[in-house]
């Protein structure tokens, strides 16, 4: 393999001119494709949404910081008041929440609207001159509601979301740390010396070497495992109100994880402070030790595509983690409950990060190692065929996404793409190539000025319902929602906590995913 | 004076305590006295906009990016079939522009809408599912917009904004070069070399030592007076809509430069590009290096307080600039001509920058060189009998700010707090006190966080008008706005290019502000 590689061309050969037009080649037809799947994702999204037009969430609005009424000193009657006076004709009927058993204390409220027009203008438009004062935002899904953390006051999600983003950083800085401990305690002298029934190991011929070599990726395997759910926890406790939110947030957390712990600490050994330190002492010189890196670990990916791929698929399909869990509950705190026979959610944030990770390797060793394409094409196939079993037989739907992860996988495409023009850079300049690298700096400004463009063309629309396509589905049912469809809406978002649906809430618990359970 | 500022107090006095509680009570009191003043400038604003309510400009929005009409190829309908489809009961009549004498080539629009809180909506609205086209945004006054600007296309905005931001980094960054290099050339030894006649200055004794003094100082203050002219100019390319916009740009762009080439250059002695590298490479020095500068400085401020001060209000009353450009189109390209008599609007953009200037200085140096502040008391109300005359008796009023100046001074102040607190790090670091300069660490992120929170909690109600008030305004007139309302604002916005209003454009040049022909 090494011998296909870019880093063996010899100084100055003008062979780096052929690996320099791939490259344009490659960032062009990378952006296109780009493009070109982001306009087909935008068009299935509006199709989507209009398939799901009779979805209460369409027609409800959430409200969050509702003031006390002066007169009455009610939220409901404030809310009522409110919408009556400044939404007159649109406003049809609300749904105040409350915490537990008290009657009052959330200022948060689902107000329904008599078409999904009107409903897109409230949530879009600043209602009060104070902003923070009856903040609106299109309703999520009734099943996609996390009913907890919109009793969280909206002042307090500020720090709350700094100290996430806070702890996030600091976890995927610091995360190699407790690995490099744990992999020097279980080296196998030390074992021995520990745990003296280990020396059982030695008497089987070969088994203390392949524990040796094995045990401290297995560790890092095993932690690496662990850090999709912690990142679920931590966007738990960020506050989010939807479950669909709150998944985006931990699968776009756990990508920059593997990026930092996996493809930078691989490539640039050494912990991920130390490079950081690095960086910001020599910032000119990330390119060329980049490019130096990355040329020397083709191989180590080439195994860990292999490897990580296989096992990871296996895994998939038999579920250790459901299984192991299932046998723990009912051995320990659930013995002898009655079995519950739940099915989980697909888990976005679990799969799409490692999807982009393969993505952001294959993108970064397209022109530096060719070899390693093809190995990455069965991934992919061998992925595209679990996952469409698993999508059909195991998982069920606990949100719609309507193409909401979309954007984040384009961004992380885009950020690989920006890798692999930085490592050329610096291997263009390795090889004595000044004007190769030079000619690249343009090619990344506009691999950045296409990001940029592509979050105004697109990205607007993936968080809010444009007037033309609220109007549209209006009209789809000839006069706009029914006052029954209304009525309907509203009663979707009454509160697990109040009586009338506690009966119901029994059933929908089942559809709830296991993984919340955990994390 | 030197034996008053801080500089001379020994190493680890208990005094430096004294100075941290100084330092504590005037970020508190700073950010008290912004806070409950952002507080009132927005009551005052919404108040203002109430008074305003008759304007053409709370019923019209302004449309950009209007795609042809796929049957008639036509601008006019495409905007007529838009609006009564998805705003059927909101909109009344619509405007639309032309380029010169060509009918049709401008996708730009108004459209008049039936009452302020159907602009509202509109205008914060996203109207189709590809956010680039039918881009809504509340009209500006009619006497406010610049109609050139509205004939660029959209998508050639973003371009002109990024050349127009690079090139002011460069000129505020490069400014020192051509000025140090005038101030070489015109040193008086090289003068006579070059321009004998210029001995005769040595025949009255005295004058050439006040010469080679004062010289390069009347260079830099003459290269400072253009600027203000020069960063207009460079935010009328940038392709604002209206000249509020523009002019809050220009004001902006320069205080930054001011910071920049006379805060920052004056007191740190040296090119700002050295400044720039130097900060790159040691990042953690610049506050012992700010606080060793800044003590050194404090006399050097004091005069340049009193000297600009005196020297800024008597040009402020002469009006020196329009005289000299007066008599010069007089004896120029204007002769013969009938003279003008127009009047010209209060130069926000020269005005506003200076004070946040001063501000910063009193600020910085308020606990360093308390004896500076009476200096600066006096500067100020000396600036306020001089601008209250000015405002009332001289300037004309161009456009209604409303308060759109106060969230950049706020700014302003902000930056003016932070430097003062990371300076005073440094100052207690070189005083051998490193608890106080930690304990002003939180003091510095709280400063930050209470920004933060500003541009939440204020800024919105800047830029938008909320439901509320737009629904509030219209119930001030009982019924809302007439149908003649409607008519008379989408009258006001006829595009001065169109043949029926050419005759109205001649009294209104008198009311366009002088400066603006000039930059």
């Amino acid at each position: 393999m090494d011998s296909f590689t870019i880093s063996n061309i010899p100084r100055g050969s003008n062979r780096l001119w052929v690996h320099f037009s791939s490259l344009c080649f490659i960032s062009f037809l990378g952006i296109y494709l780009l493009h070109k799947e982001y306009k087909v994702v935008l068009m299935k999204r509006i199709q989507q949404l209009r398939n799901l037009r009779n979805q209460p969430s369409q027609l409800t609005v959430l409200v969050r910081q509702v003031p006390l009424c002066d007169e009455h000193k009610s939220l409901s009657c404030s809310v009522d008041h409110f919408f009556s006076k400044y939404h007159p004709n649109a406003y049809h009927s609300y749904q105040i929440l409350y915490a537990g058993n008290n009657l009052e204390e959330l200022p948060v409220a689902f107000v329904t609207f008599r078409s999904r027009w009107d409903a897109a203008l409230a949530a879009q438009t600043q209602q009060h001159p104070n902003p923070l004062l009856w903040i609106t935002q299109m309703a999520p899904e009734p099943r996609d509601v996390l009913w907890k953390n919109l009793s969280i006051p909206y002042k307090h999600l500020v720090l709350y979301r700094t100290g996430v983003i806070v702890t996030e950083i600091l976890f995927t800085i610091f995360f190699a740390i407790p690995v490099t401990a744990v992999q020097g305690i279980t080296q196998f002298e030390k074992l021995k010396k520990w745990f003296p029934p280990a020396m059982a190991v030695q008497l089987i011929p070969g088994l203390s070497s392949v524990i040796t070599g094995y045990l401290p990726s297995v560790i890092l395997s095993g932690f690496v495992y662990v850090v999709p759910f912690v990142m679920k926890g931590m966007a738990r406790i960020a506050g989010y109100v939807s479950r669909s939110q709150q998944e985006q947030k931990a699968s776009n957390m756990v990508f920059y994880f593997l990026m930092g712990n996996v493809f930078f600490l691989t490539v640039l050994s050494g912990s991920l402070l130390d490079q950081i330190g690095k960086t910001f002492i020599h910032p000119k010189d990330v390119p060329s030790r980049l490019a130096t890196a990355v040329s020397a670990q083709a191989d180590f990916f080439m195994t860990y595509i292999l490897a990580s791929g296989l096992s990871g698929f296996s895994l998939e399909i038999l579920q250790p983690g459901l299984l192991t869990w299932d046998a723990l509950k009912i051995r320990t705190w659930g013995r002898g409950k009655k079995k519950s026979n739940y099915l989980s959610s697909f888990p976005y944030y679990r799969v799409i990060p490692f999807v982009s990770l393969f993505l952001l390797v294959g993108i970064v060793y397209s022109i530096i190692a060719p070899l390693l394409l093809p190995f990455l094409v069965v991934y992919f196939l061998l992925g595209y065929v679990v996952f469409i079993n698993q999508m059909q037989d195991v998982y069920e739907t606990t949100y719609e996404t309507c193409g909401q992860y979309w954007p984040h996988l384009h961004h992380h495409v885009v950020v690989a793409i920006i890798i692999m023009q930085i490592t050329m850079i610096g291997l263009f300049g390795l090889k004595s190539k000044p004007s190769a690298s030079f000619a690249t700096i343009p090619l990344l400004v506009f691999t950045i000025a296409y990001n940029e463009y592509s979050k105004f063309r697109f990205l607007p629309t993936f968080y809010t319902c444009s007037v033309k396509d609220a109007k549209d589905n209006d009209e789809f049912d000839k006069d706009g929602p029914s006052d029954a469809a209304c009525r309907e809406a509203i009663d979707a978002y009454r509160p697990p906590s109040l009586p009338q649906v506690c009966v119901g809430m029994e059933e929908s618990t089942s559809t709830q995913p296991l993984l919340s359970s955990i994390s």
